[in-house]
């Protein structure tokens, strides 16, 4: 599936699909088309037509995608008919929202620990979880093999906690500090960034 | 500006390159290439002076792009050279973040009030704010002519607060519930949900 080089816009652009799809399949619908499908997404029918026919022919002229087929294809080509240990660094507000946070439920994706390096936090619960000491993460991450975190921790710490990651072999990091931080080419790094999300709609009003 | 109609996936490529470039701006840069930004940016320097030379003749052959001038002109396509009230509704954990975010500050955006339909949490403070009752909302949004809102509610709750923050008129609306919900054509609305943003990292894993 990979042997083609897949442009990493249209790789964006398929959870978003993926999400619109899992909507209409818990609404009960057996099928959709691109159209449909576009106008819950806000992407013209012709691009995704575009975008999901980079991975075969998933869809019939006059009867559309059936929805179910199109999720496990999808979920498939993201790697997410699996479940990911997630890791959290950083036991604030947004680490506990995280820890709470019920969006993660089937859609590939498990939080498997909570760090924080301050001492009158480690050892503390959030909800399952028992506050982890930064300082054992490496051999956790290592153990455990994961690949994924969620950093959010303050701006300051961001890129030494980043480094940290990286070193111990992790290959996605999820940012929420608002800053932008450097990592080594074969690791993925995603912002995640309220006042970026507000100024994109900022230029329609 | 507008007179053009400038595609959406532009108008989302630019807050990315005005974080990028404020960032470049703060470790005393001057002046910067479409490739380096590029690099920052995980986005190739052809698309980004494509972008950019949508709303003109920003750069120079050879000099490249004043960090300065380009960080004013985003600034003002996207309307951020002012600062816009948000409100946020849900004092849960996400709220209690937002209301703590330090990253929105010379963004374009301030905190203007809190909102819950919890009794138990109406009156109670987070840090500088007062969690307002959620039934006042429609009055303080006409009032001060509030136009954004942040949505961190349970996903049961989402809908009916959006159709509450459409009718006092609200137009753009950052939805963190891991949930669609439908408004109206002229409402804007971003989803910024972990999920969706670690399914794009899997794909390369």
């Amino acid at each position: 599936m990979n042997a083609k080089k897949i442009p990493d816009i249209i790789i964006g652009r398929l959870p978003v699909y993926l999400r619109a799809l899992q909507h209409m399949a818990d609404a009960g619908l057996k099928t959709t088309s691109s159209q449909e499908l576009g106008e819950h997404v806000g992407i013209s029918a012709a691009q995704i037509r575009k975008d999901i026919s980079q991975f075969g022919e998933f869809g019939k002229q006059g009867t559309g995608y059936s929805i179910e087929f199109l999720i496990n294809k999808l979920r498939e080509i993201l790697k997410v008919d699996q479940s990911w240990d997630v890791i959290v660094i950083g036991a604030g507000d947004l680490g506990h929202a995280l820890a709470h946070y019920q969006g993660f439920k089937n859609r590939g994706f498990r939080v498997a620990g909570i760090f924080d390096n301050d001492k009158n936090k480690i050892g503390q619960t959030i909800g399952d979880f028992v506050i982890e000491d930064i300082a054992t993460l490496n051999d956790r991450v290592k153990a455990q093999n994961i690949k994924i975190a969620i950093m959010t921790v303050p701006a300051a710490a961001a890129q030494e906690v980043a480094d940290k990651l990286v070193q111990a072999g992790i290959k996605s990091i999820l940012n929420y500090a608002p800053v932008n931080v450097n990592v080594p080419s074969n690791v993925k790094i995603q912002y995640s960034d309220p006042a970026t999300n507000l100024q994109r709609m900022t230029y329609y009003l």
